[in-house]
């Protein structure tokens, strides 16, 4: 009864990834399997070499240039998938998606990773363990109660997601069990549908203004640059936390550091507006700020689940049927993205 | 239908803590509806008191030295709350069993809060959460995969509990979502027992060897005292994690401090041998390792829970029922326990 | 931030359900705050009105024909909801994917109901519910152990899946307490996705051989008709249960009854090839069988939600945002199905 | 460091229950693994028998008479192991609590089982699956819309439990994936006990007025017995469920029949104030009501239960560590119990 396999065409072009962070042996074997596979390790997708090897593909893995005039030559052309994790200005969608073209993400691999990274700042933050490993280190650290006069716990605790994208939704899962009140502003969502997340809808002043802890997983488009600034910062409740993982973009870093300096708020961050951070960064010593190097997804465990992704959805394409693992681009929304090459790799 | 209160006399003497630490006025007025309430906020329980206040008491709530001597001389008795949170040796617990007096302990207040601390400093040591912002603040950060190279997700990881008493038991839902495969070692525990929980019962060599990840919660007795040391680190996989939030002398200290400054495991500790540290000790530069000053249970939220544990309790034995809210001396356990006055405040 | 909402014309031809079934007063006053909404109540869709209300729709809510010659007199055409619940072949599905039309139904109100029927039909097959009140009724039942000589308990019970689809999806939370070992049988989903469901995937043959309970929530295809037949049956372990919850063509009805009257399986089933059964139907008073009159899915709540989804879809789509409520037709899929019109409304 | 075993005497005389439906093999391996072990299969426990193989013994396991004067003559007695499953007034539990002896049952076999009948039944009550079946039977059933007038989803709902002991608690996670409200009624818990459980504290007029369904798992004592009458039913919602799985007695059952007739409330019962029914007695023809035979606990996997658990607990004992697995009789408790022998088998 399970639909058979037709024969495809799949040319890949990993770059900036490598193939052999993305795939391990057992998945480029069910990849072969599949039908032709051409794989373009490195360097740039010329002419010559899409006249010969892409112009005849029913699949393309990579985010390689795909303009208009390119996509018309690829008649066969079905699923798009960028491997890199966010979906970039490299392709023409609108050409796709009156053509029948999926283009597809494999960007669902970092969201538990993310997830558990945010989870595990977020105590950070609430219980000052990092505080304390520093405090030690430096000889000044206090003990038990002296040491918690400003610690909270996420039990029963009143919790703030600003975006319930594919990271705030691998996050709910973790946070259940702390019994925690989850108050989501997410402006793509409605209503009915965070709730079924089990999290009560509101505005971005309620978000904040009654979470003792904030995570921030929205993702940057042409419309949130900087949205979290100094009038939102303030409107937080004193001592309370922000967990930042999603994109530097989406904040005002500047108004963060301020606030945090002065003990308003305590902030734990993945991401910075500028990476590497200049040496000279005044964040370098700021205080209650936790500082992570943008380490919430880039786990070699999650890059390997990339090949699987796009594997298990050509073989689902290749049997006639819907992709159903990676993220599928959508009109109204890929054209909002504002994500850097490898920004969350 | 639900039984009337019987007026009962309380005594209660609260040190080492302090009544506006463990009641709020709410928890004070229910018990005052008990019956007639006596507060002995500081000082000793001399012999002139407690023949004036405590030989006619239903209920203690206190730690004070209560032998087979004084015992005898308060045929009324009923029940003792311990409310610092240990079963110490203050109490004569053979002549209560015989006498039908509860020995209680309002501890289960802890659970809560230490889990969720040892599943913070777990993420840290598996994502390197604490050591990413002192590598920022000494201006050595690495980013992204390069960060993560000794990273590891809890995600559907094999992780080991050694000890699945109340705190044991608080940690498993909060690693539940995470899919991880739960090897528990608990001596005092039947594997009927351990199954219900969702955890396999393990040695303890399993344990160490099966896990990528150990958390320590296992009380400190007579039996078990450094049980963890060289030879149990030795079989730890290399690059795993271990966390211990319980007490410092169920390991050998100076062997786990090498193991991780050789970089053979990852540790994170809330509890030291000595406690403030001395100044001088090696521990303050150790690398691999995660420093947290006794902080994981000393939360204000959960000091004042003692006060509702032990009102609960009290008011279901002024109602002629059993208490349910906190921990229940038994004979064969209590006598091994090794705990300090207030090692876990 | 939010998006504001673009003006959309919106054409609603429910039948054959009633506007009243489906929308609440709070739900049609959201829609005609989305723009102009003509409600076509009942009769058919004939020419003239077409011309002159549905040619300039922005958005059609309804299952009336809309074959390619009327679809391209419809620019402006950006959704077609349906609200009876399965896709029909009254759309060129063809036309709407090349031309940036979403197809959406509001099946998804369904999930939720079905999946407690089958539950609930689960457990009586296992623990013998109806059974009993039918021996009652007749003086004929026995008591405690004597009535559960064939019995059996759900929990930790091998059970499998025929799909997982929306109906699956929505089942195995609520069997995820019961500790169930859980295999399931979709061709349509690659093992990836069905082990992050917590599920293990397995052959038809593994399904029907290990589980002591076999669930049905499979949606019939051109492929998939009677594909549970006497050889099926025969393969499933005697004594065990079978639940049918989603189409009663993906079964040899007959078949199924043999097997059921001879006490080989248990079976519930909540559809049937002919509906009404006919009275002399064989159904009727065959054994080991339970019978349920189409009414998994039609629970008046479930249908006040259609309204609720169309609306909440509506909303993102005016304000240039996609869709996330109702299931979106796809490509493949489509043409695969086989549901008759309020086969299960 | 386990704890070694210390050889034990164990008298066994399981009547009214056969040492092969509560022991498997392993079982039984296990216990004589612990030291001597005497089976007194059948018969009265005459006093020569009790000189000859009680009077030594450690450990007793069985529920024939142990009043005071036989118990004095066991001073080596540590447990009285009770494997029916209630506890019943053949042993002098006052000299047990004073004479370090316990008494335990193996109950908690029977808490999953009744759990997952109950929620059998509620489903059933709610969404009329054994009425459904009732009516093609008799050629009278209706379809879709039409046989679900008056059927209501759990998703959601306002739940009422009466009681919260083992049966409740087994209960309340079943319940939990539907998102129900729960709201709890038990006077012999405190507040703070029943919101750990994730159910709301609540009277018993609460629980009635503002549940669409109702599920009764409280015990039978000397003061609750009947507590359900006239005066409740009227108090719940019209077209509301009860599902009662615990005693008969905590009921005025011919009241309930009543309301159930004529509509008020649809009920399911698994107890009945006299087994078997009488032939004649209306309840086998009352509307609104489904008769399950006492068939919620007795599954043979749980009586096999009863061995491992008594087994897991003697194990224990023999280590000189605390039981875990039975429940422990309570002196307030155990005086006010009012079950009958085999009640609930």
């Amino acid at each position: 009864m399970p639909n058979s396999i037709t024969s495809k065409r799949i040319f890949l072009a990993p770059e900036p990834r490598a193939m052999s962070d993305i795939f391990d042996q057992s998945d480029l074997a069910r990849l072969r399997a599949l039908g032709d596979v051409f794989v373009h390790e490195a360097g740039p997708v010329t002419e010559a070499l899409f006249d010969e090897k892409v112009a005849h593909a029913d699949i393309i893995m990579g985010q390689f240039d795909l303009p208009e005039s390119r996509l018309k030559r690829i008649p066969s052309l079905r699923a798009v998938f960028n491997v890199e994790g966010n979906f970039l200005p490299n392709i023409d969608y609108a050409y796709c998606f009156l053509n029948g073209i999926r283009v597809l993400s494999t960007s669902p691999v970092f969201a538990e990773p993310v997830a558990e990274a945010a989870l595990g700042m977020a105590i950070d933050v609430a219980r000052g363990i990092s505080k304390s490993d520093r405090d030690f280190r430096q000889g000044a650290e206090e003990y038990g109660l002296a040491a918690n006069v400003e610690a909270f716990s996420l039990f029963r605790q009143d919790v703030g997601l600003i975006g319930l994208g594919d990271l705030g939704r691998a996050l709910v899962p973790l946070l259940r069990p702390f019994g925690c009140r989850l108050r989501a502003y997410d402006p793509w969502l409605p209503a009915e549908y965070i709730k079924t997340l089990g999290c009560e809808t509101a505005t971005l002043d309620e978000v904040l203004r009654r979470s003792r802890l904030v995570i921030v997983v929205a993702g940057v488009t042409s419309q949130n640059q900087g949205f979290l600034g100094e009038q939102e910062f303030a409107a937080m409740q004193k001592g309370s936390g922000l967990v930042l993982v999603s994109r530097a973009a989406v904040v005002d870093f500047d108004a963060m550091l301020d606030f945090a300096e002065r003990g308003h708020i305590r902030v734990a961050t993945d991401v910075f507006p500028q990476e590497p951070l200049p040496a000279s960064h005044r964040a370098r010593h700021t205080r209650n700020l936790i500082l992570c190097a943008h380490q919430a997804g880039a786990l070699d465990a999650a890059i390997k689940q990339i090949g699987k992704l796009a594997v298990g959805d050509a073989e689902l394409i290749a049997r006639g049927l819907p992709p159903i693992l990676c993220k599928l681009a959508q009109p109204e929304t890929v054209k909002l993205l504002r994500s850097k090459p490898i920004d969350k790799s």
